[in-house]
């Protein structure tokens, strides 16, 4: 279990959403010392978008609680639109190119879940990644795998649909192959412009996804964090939620 | 919170005690991914001896549960008498150089606890270094200060001695900088001959200790591990035990 | 030898000087593994001053070559007033408390150069920093020491002042330890307001330091880069230099 | 341009080899920082046999030069048969998981050189890995899938059929895919038992390798190193050489 945030809205400065709240994403990590919640110890990262074509990008292999750069990070960058995510290690090793947010021209991915029995399948679900964008393979987790295969389906202009076809085969993979282990998948997507979010499993037990209004914009993330009371709301199963000024919420389905 | 293991004996493989018994040094260190401990994911090291006058060392800032080296060595090396740490840090950055176990010469070290407000007298305690091992000097925490110092006081011959003017003198520096936090110690030293463990609080509570004979030895751990019939004894307060064919209990005062 | 760059201007990206020219910080140092030059390949760092309080840091230990949180970095931020600093370790191992830019407060300081025979006098130079201080000592370099030890002296309000008082007592204390070994120094230090420079060595043979006029402010780097027909100018020996507007040059001597 | 060593002969400590020699592995490594050679900046493995089924195996992103840990192992290991690499990436970033040697089972292998233009046929190399090793595939180097894809052609037992086969399929790839640039390798593969060295070029013009009887045992390098007078001799372009007690230098082709 990953855990990830995402924010669009005006621009703020990245610490006041993944650090000083209570039980924010990097001391949620940290939190993890003192054994409350389950350890997201295997990296992390965050993607933003600045005033340049491509975004920002830091990722790193130490523990979020521990990561200095990421802190100074997190108090200098300010962006109208990030993500976040820090990692608990389930297909792919510890190492920088497993760690999300993946990235491709304007894309940034980032994805809480599993293609169950990957390594089993993970040669067919690579197929599926276009020859342009196979140099860009870097690591070897199901993550990045699905990201590049769905840019292949023109992510950029249609999530949702890149998104379900991509999920379909993988299903249909991961059948041929006799896997019974289901196909999970929480993720965020964006160009920049748009946050897409989604939330969705093969055995209709997605990861857990939130959402929250705040002053400035609105929050995405894996859990509710912050103080007890703020109002978080669950993002429904089978949803692709489209975080505008006024969140989206449609119907996600993959055949 | 750290956890070390020491032993002492025949010849065996690292993963042996490390890797194989349930809840051992490493799969604790992992099992804390499952939040059922706490978790010790900053960093990790061992020390061994071998063939050579100086004792191996490998240490390393990923949590051991993700360090790849760290398997192959302990499934690789095979010694009759090493130690082995695994990191939560007090105080002291996540670095290479603030990793257990320490050394200088033939002599290994390794710790939990912790010197309570250590960052007040810093100064203090490392201005207790010799100058002769102040260049060795290279992290900054409370524990590669008590070695350093304690080698200025003849560890290597008198390690009960040492240890016991060091944490001394320690306890009147906090005490003179108005520090009402404890000193605790729980450590081992070795030469490569013997093994010296100590368990010993300012404040009558110090950081738990076990033994156990097996087959082959004598394992002195901060935590009991392996199958949930094992003998375990705890190692009482107070105590400098001397871990030869037979374990040798002596007391242990700090004045 | 480290090398390093300082801008003070109107804001550009830090790739404007750091990556796209030719020769530049991070090519010389990649350009290095074609052995054209000294390789720095010790760790590198950056230190920008942006919206918040206290200057953005970020450190690594791979050689700035394969860094890509680096060049991430480089090219997403836009400063005014930035350092920049690739390491070729004398003093101190490689390690992230070991790498330029250091920062306390508002300060940055990086250095090129050393405090010759530095491990036989390093405790009395450490010695010189103070207490307020002391527990920022993070990690074993010369360099962190004489920035600490700077900071007692009223770095901040006064750098050339600091800066002469700490050189000329590590020269004293160099001269009391029987060391031969010159102290030769090439720092830039800012507070977010002024960037200073300074070129000095005890035996009258400091490191290069160059400055230049570009479109939008003022480079001082320890080498020349970019097109061959650009026009750096040596900074003198002895020299405080005072970058603002225009590039104000005062006598700097160490008694 | 990478660099490499094997040896196969009594037991030795590896830094007899490795460390202590002038212009060795480690310092020739080291030596870059003077400029005096190509930098091997980018990683470093050692992987040696003992007294396990399996390799022992050590891989880091530091420079060989500033890695304690990988000094420290030259410096305890004693093995009769062992490979040593310092990496100079051209593909594949700069991790863990593209250090060389790369293992499986009981096999060891590193290599020098390149497929040029892998980037374009990345993905019809490793399509020649087999599915039962496709999960191994940790990196995105082409020597590691030259290694793998050759374990599927039973290296184990015909190291020289494997590769032969292997590099010509890689050629007709680079081929098909207009590509001029050449395929170079010099390699060293072994199962613990036999140490195999290759040296072949699709241009005829191979990396360097040479060979030198020692006291103990022989060693095959990527360049001679040691004290000037001691006797290297190039192996062949175009061979295969067994390196036993006495070695067998076997013509090696490609078709």
């Amino acid at each position: 279990m990953c855990r990830f945030l995402a924010y669009s809205g005006q621009p703020i400065f990245l610490d006041t959403l993944l650090i000083e709240p209570e039980a924010s994403l990097v001391s949620q990590s940290h939190s993890a010392r003192q054994a409350k919640t389950v350890v997201n110890g295997d990296g992390c990262g965050i993607g933003w978008y600045g005033a340049r074509a491509e975004p920002g990008l830091y990722r790193g292999t130490l523990p979020a609680w521990s990561d200095a750069n990421l802190a100074s990070l997190c108090h200098q960058v300010e962006a109208g639109l990030f993500l976040a995510h820090v990692r608990s290690a389930t297909s792919g090793e510890v190492s920088m190119a497993n760690c999300h947010p993946f990235t491709a021209g304007r894309q940034l991915f980032m994805h809480n879940g599993q293609i169950g029995g990957y390594p089993a399948v993970r040669r067919a679900v690579e197929s599926l990644i276009p020859d342009s964008l196979y140099a860009a393979r870097r690591g070897n987790s199901d993550s990045e795998a699905i990201f590049l295969a769905a840019m292949g389906r023109d992510l950029e202009n249609n999530p949702a649909g890149a998104l379900a076809a991509i999920l379909g085969i993988c299903c249909r993979i991961q059948q041929e192959n006799g896997i019974a282990e289901p196909l999970r998948f929480a993720a965020v997507v964006s160009d920049g412009e748009n946050l897409h979010a989604f939330r969705w499993a093969s055995d209709g037990k997605p990861p857990s996804l939130y959402w929250r209004r705040l002053d400035t914009g609105i929050a995405v993330a894996s859990e509710p964090f912050g103080a007890s009371g703020d109002d978080w709301t669950a993002v429904p199963e089978d949803c692709h939620m489209i975080v505008g000024r006024e969140p989206d919420f449609r119907s996600f389905t993959v055949n």
